[in-house]
């Protein structure tokens, strides 16, 4: 490992709390060069959700590649980007009756973020973007300064601007009305926040420590943006493809944000994707008016539309993933209540879970005892004081089971330790 | 094609001014799905230097994709990734007597570009980053504020701040005196600059329509920055990877910039990878100030690594790359002179080339013509009044040359049709 | 008036609403050039607390003007400027065992606001600062940002930025804990909230309404600041100098703020004046390092001590605002319980008052009717929906009692005209 | 003088240089509490152009005050603001043929800088504001970001933006063509400039070290504004008011500035106003989009009319003033000319003179020397390197020759002493 700490940037960050080198990957896991399996309950952030390898998707990629199909093709039409909107508008729009125009914005998440928020700006006229406390959108300069986390915001060297922070769902004491704040705000010509373009929300807030907003919360904010024609972008590039069960996030909240932006598993193999939905009447881009390099990466729409192929044209996946959520959430309740001291709490969705601890040492700990015991999670949350649960939705409920007995056992372990 | 036009958003650019679907590609040559074959001069813009799916890359990805090697992993360390590092160092740090530590700030140019003025801040704790009339950075928030194009600006939808423009080598008169005007306003206490962190330039500015800065002007610049201790940021991820002949392409200049960013042809195959490199001393990054999804496609490890093996352990695609480029102003300049009334101008240097015209629609003229004729280009500069000439490194001379026939005639067939 | 509509710019408020044209003026009273005498209750938005004319300041003014007294001395040392700084160390700081350093920043309010926003960030070393809503601090750019209006804040034209509002005392449904969401934001290091530079507040809001913080808000508010390190700016521009009583407005809630802006009645005789104030060990200023032209206006030094000297040697004038102030509101209430269809509320302080109207429309119709009457009076708020009492502290009991009978008048009238 | 030190905040400036107390004052002369009596070459910045206590104002502000006439009106109408107006339109605005409207944005030049940004991006829609190297426009947040002074600007605690730096008039080598660089920025839709909303400068940098622009320069400035639809709006507040000559420092440039701020010497005596005139096509101001306390200082008005009335009805004053101009700039070249080894250069026009040494400790020298003699000047200039004199317009030609002298001496006594 000399050489990554020879060459490599000191930035570099989950190396440190899973130190191997890891080589081979299949379904739920992970293999390091030494040959241990690692049970992967972190899925690439999100970005595993139909396992490492599938073989549903490897195939037609190696088909791909072998046949010498175009792989880098700038924003060119390209058949395999055909395929892909075609498969999107079959499998995942229109069966929900959405209307929506896609961009392909780059490679990552944080470029449908931009392009979300630029979009934003660009028809409504104003600069202001209402985000959630711990919300969390990316590191490029626009993303960063719609995301909570102090020490990232620190990271951008310049004040962050034209953004306004405003209480997720349950943040404050629970008492108080949905809304209060931020509608008094609006209201209010003297308030001081300027008119906002628009609002960034997550259903559930990954990197924020699992915060799961309700259908109301979310209702209620759809319908304060309809008020106030501001316009709502749901951020589901953790949350979407299927990881809190419906392919969209919000889909139970029933609501229709105006714009949409996905990543991480759209691409269903961990190849770069993103893409930046926009209802049909709010497609106000100029030809050119956002470009980039990577915004043709042919290999991620061939296994995105295998993917979707695969996993989206019955509800067999959703229903899958909602049990299985059934069973975690029942380990989870059932460690924390094996150690009281600890003053757990259980939240999630779908497959994502937190286990959200009073001292982010014993989180830290309960990671670390489970790396030992080959298990791969990690914490989230603003003091990562959080352990995150986010495996594959293809995981077995065997794996399931193993998975979650280890992890009661690093949550012993790491409470013994830490006292 | 139409659905396209129904589901793919208005800001889709290139697919406009050729309006194929691709299918194929191979060498220097791009396949419709009608078959026809297309001589590809465009290049991904710059991220494809060693031409399409290249074989000896090709193999190796098929390899690593068929094994089941890992193909995410966020940032923790991986077989690919090391290999990559390791080649990377033995091939274009070592040789060239650098000491650079390397970050994987996320898949796109972009990314490697937020990172390296997040870090330049950091370092300094200064805001302003100095960038040049007609720069090209990107089109996250933090990019666009130093890309000089004033329709991508205006995109922002916020007002862009933190930056400067200065001018570009030749960019007024060709009297003024180089740095004149930059020197004074750092000498000066008065001046209203503040004190700026860092100085972002491209060497050539393909975006800006081909316009190369002269070795004696990158060192001044180096020099000005080191008297004033303002970090020197080379963007090379267009003009990197061998594009103006050397790995780099200030090493003419005899420079060694404190962050370099690297992306395009890094990974060799098209696709997303992207690299900040920093002077080891300046790696003051905390572990996960700077973080992402798709810091660690291992795919793009593997081709990378593959390229820099096959073409930079001696020195024959430089040499090749210088001498073609010959060929290319020869053919550049012929062309000019057989139209003297489009008062053509040839700029560039190893195979980035320009030939700069008055009337803007005559270069887009060109362009169409060249693409019914089976050649892809593509304009650039302010007006797009650049046809820009950036063919594979691996261009065959007979490639070539039957390219820059092809161009002949379209010019001449632009110049009857637009008088 | 002619020559005002054809040379003065349509930006002129006040005249509109009293479109007479004012020549003489004394204790309470205005006179317009025709003769009619008008009752003063806005007493120049509070610059006015010892009435028109002061017998007791003029003769002063008058003596120094004649004895060619020094008029203009920049930031020089003056007698006038000795002989106030002494006396407002005698009269106001010392007898309050108040240990603050005295800027005098430029002859108006903003800059006094600005220079205390300057120096906090300086010192801090940190952008943001927290304003409330319907604070009012000024127009120049930097306390505009604080400053709630939005319309005054669109006519910034450029994005205010670097600041964050917060919900002002009893603002939301009297329900929310004082500074539920303010410590949330402070505590979760996750919020999206930067840690701001210094909290900038009004006791008692004039122009947004005549908006009163209680003593234990104020006090939460100091120790909220004190546990977070940030530091506390109380703008006492409207209502010091004995508005609300004593001579400081937060003299009732027992904090000491870290810097305190004054201006309005600091010089007695509407003549421009303005005072930063900072704990002693917060002087971090350099010398020159905020400057300007009118920062030593003797005249107002003069009156400014004379003023200080006549008023506040003893605790009279702080009782009899107090007592004056049981009047009005008693007045006041009658007035609303007499119109209950109009759902008036009375809130205020001292002598500043505010009768909170449901409509907008029926409040300026009051202010209207009383000037007719012969009683000068504005609105504020909002929506301009409150009328707002500040009549000089001078005002005798008669006075008081025929404003507030015409007031009442006047308030019957508009509600007839407005159903 | 133990109670400024104890007192006043070490911001203070002046008195540093000039340690003593400041008493009476007469034309052109200041006195000292101890008797000394001292030329006064500064003149308040350039507030005090009619000299000290002017008896031709000083009676009509007495009998002013004496008769109780309203001393502060907010923006109502008065009978001194309307004959103010009517001097200025009959004496100023008619004889020039300048059809302006008249603001009172606040009583410092700070807030006419303010209004005239605001009011200018209000005009445009747009943000950037060019402002040049040197340019002085005070200490607000807007108006800092278009001044040059590094240690000002410093003082601001956050990034100054909306803002571009420009060579002032011969800024460089006196090579470089006028404009040069601005115009190819604004031809350049590559530049990285955004489009500015408007050009501020002022024609004689006062604090900027007497910088003096040519009329052509000026001219060309204008020109260019003009053909890309950009406000030019000339700070006129210290050079306006006939310090330059004519009562605006442009007239001999020929041009007429959208917009226009003054100051300083407006109100004749030394006390506080500002005014910004605007185009009468420009006056969009809505009523109250821009408001103040100390927006109708009246005693400002009736010594500001008084001033107009007795200077300004023929053009004497103006001649005197080219002629005194006259002699200061051969005294001035005398000077240089005794001292090759300072290197000294001279510069000015009409009553404001600098004269530039090469090093700043000998200005400062000179400067204390002066002092030491009984002439009050100040440095300016980056470095402060630059002698300033900025007599009253009514100095007598013997007081000027007194002053030169003494400057004189103490200049050669400054070149003895730092060697």
């Amino acid at each position: 490992m000399e050489i990554f700490e020879r060459l490599e940037s000191e930035v570099r960050g989950y190396c440190r709390g899973w130190p191997v080198v890891f080589d081979q990957a299949r379904g739920s896991y992970l293999y390091s060069e030494s040959g241990e399996a690692y049970l992967d309950f972190f899925a690439g952030a999100g970005s595993l959700n139909y396992g490492h390898n599938n073989p549903a998707l490897k195939q037609k990629l190696l088909d791909y590649i072998a046949g010498d199909s175009v792989i880098h093709s700038l924003d060119a039409y390209s058949a395999s980007k055909r395929e892909f909107l075609r498969t999107f508008d079959e499998v995942v729009l229109s069966p929900r009756g959405l209307d929506y125009k896609v961009q392909f914005p780059g490679p990552a998440g944080n470029n449908a973020v931009e392009a979300a928020l630029k979009l934003a700006r660009k028809i409504t006229g104003r600069e202001t973007i209402i985000s959630f406390t711990n919300g969390f959108h990316g590191m490029t300069l626009g993303a960063l300064a719609v995301t909570g986390n102090s020490m990232k915001r620190g990271g951008a060297g310049v004040p962050l601007s034209h953004s306004a922070t405003m209480p997720f769902d349950n943040y404050m004491d629970g008492q108080t009305p949905d809304f209060l704040w931020l509608r008094s705000l609006l209201e209010d010509s003297g308030s001081g926040l300027d008119r906002p373009a628009a609002v960034i929300v997550e259903t559930v807030q990954g990197e924020g420590g699992i915060n799961v907003a309700s259908p109301a919360w979310l209702r209620g904010l759809a319908e304060l943006c309809a008020e106030y024609e501001i316009l709502l972008i749901v951020d589901d590039i953790q949350m979407g493809c299927g990881r809190t069960g419906p392919f969209f996030s919000f889909e139970d909240a029933g609501i229709q944000p105006d714009i949409i932006t996905l990543s991480k598993s759209i691409s269903g193999y961990g190849l770069p994707l993103a893409l930046t939905l926009m209802k049909r009447e709010l497609d106000l881009w100029d030809p050119g008016e956002h470009n980039g390099t990577f915004r043709g990466p042919n290999p991620s729409f061939v296994t995105g539309a295998a993917a979707l192929d695969a996993y989206w044209r019955d509800d067999r996946l959703q229903r899958d993933t909602e049990l299985k959520g059934k069973i975690v959430e029942k380990h989870l309740q059932a460690i924390a209540a094996a150690h009281p001291q600890l003053g757990a709490t259980v939240r999630g969705r779908g497959l994502a879970w937190g286990l959200a601890l009073e001292s982010p040492e014993v989180a830290g700990a309960a990671c670390a005892a489970a790396f030992e015991r080959g298990l791969l999670l990690e914490t989230s949350g603003p003091q990562d004081e959080v352990v995150k649960l986010l495996p594959p939705l293809t995981v077995t409920e065997d794996e399931l089971d193993r998975g979650l007995t280890v992890l009661a056992e690093a949550v012993a372990a790491a409470a013994v330790q830490q006292p």
